[in-house]
């Protein structure tokens, strides 16, 4: 175990937890979630309810007191959550409010506290979609926040310490237990650590980044690339 | 007074107010907002601390007991405000959470309301920000809602009556008390009244209108054109 700080922001979800298992023999790792995950080093438990500047202190307490004035190297926010829709389903806003706490909430927290604890030239991911490069007529409330997260990391240019790298990564459909539960498998699906490899070779500097960009993440016949958009 | 009902969400506001004034001679007019708006036939006034989801049933409840089965003619979302900073603000999260509530709640609540209780060939209209369409460093939480209200004018290609006209005004800068308190007043400002003539256009069906679509309102040595991008 190493002594350098992450932070996984959706630690306990599909993504998360293999975000943590790649991680975690080699760095301390901090994951925030609703529920635990013993994997993680450290554990930041949410409690449903709060605001999003409630949370965002609660969050930075937390952080506060388990770094000790260390600073993180990573932030890498995979929270989100999938809702569909138009304005004629009696669920529209309900379906909204959730995906604005799990997909732009969770963001604009991690990018807080990317400003407070990331060391300089640290690495902030955070996670959109592709689909929300261009309108979302039949999932609208997803598709809203994720082109919230996207202009997000294109605007923070200023505000976090020097020669940080921010990036959103934006998957097609992940490979995980819920998405084959409710669609059809094929060989687009990006595998879940195909997706830490990328995060663990933008944060080792073994891959190149572009600051501030959009990454599609899009797989074909099981290989995945990143490309910036 | 017409027997024609239109809601303006935010009608207390210095647009708002403007715009209840264009409207209240010839339709029913029915104000949304925390405060009273005089001039309307109708108020429905919202309070603080609610959900997204418990605020749009409010309203809900509120026009179905007014409109008793009727429809409405338009519903104009001028609702908003404005909060800059970056991530190193230490009001970060909480403008966030402010202009989340303030722009993209408030166009949601509209949309939904459109699809509940607008007539065919009815008019939506929700307000962006010209300054959105591209990053905005300096003024991150205002950029996030007001892209996220762009994208969502864009994405409501469904869910709503036959007909609806769907379209997002992008302002500059209006001439409001608020920014002639802040800024210097120059010829590029944008007369309330402009707005509220352009709206008029729109709803009589005198001016042309493409749905789904973001106009920039620009003025121009006191001369105001509207333009689709």
């Amino acid at each position: 175990m190493g002594s350098k700080f992450i932070v996984i922001y959706g630690g306990s979800g599909a993504l998360g937890s293999t975000v943590v298992e790649k991680f975690k023999s080699s760095h301390k790792v901090i994951s925030v979630d609703l529920r635990e995950n013993g994997s993680a080093h450290h554990n930041i438990l949410l409690t449903l309810g709060l605001g999003l500047n409630e949370q965002g202190e609660f969050v930075e307490n937390q952080l506060r007191s388990i770094l000790e004035g260390q600073k993180l190297e990573a932030i890498i926010c995979v929270a989100g959550g999938w809702a569909g829709g138009d304005a004629s389903d009696p669920k529209f806003l309900s379906n909204s409010a959730l995906m604005i706490e799990q997909s732009l909430w969770t963001s604009l927290i991690s990018v807080r506290m990317g400003s407070l604890f990331l060391k300089e030239s640290g690495l902030l991911v955070l996670t959109g979609a592709k689909p929300a490069l261009a309108p979302t007529p039949g999932m609208v409330p997803y598709g809203v926040a994720k082109a919230g997260v996207h202009f997000l990391t294109q605007s923070i240019t200023s505000g976090l310490p020097k020669d940080v790298k921010t990036v959103c990564i934006m998957p097609v459909t992940l490979d995980t237990p819920m998405n084959r539960k409710f669609m059809t498998h094929d060989d687009t699906w990006t595998p879940l650590e195909h997706v830490a490899d990328i995060l663990d070779g933008w944060n080792s500097n073994t891959m190149d980044l572009k600051s501030n960009s959009l990454c599609a993440i899009v797989t074909t016949k099981g290989e995945t690339k990143c490309t910036f958009v």
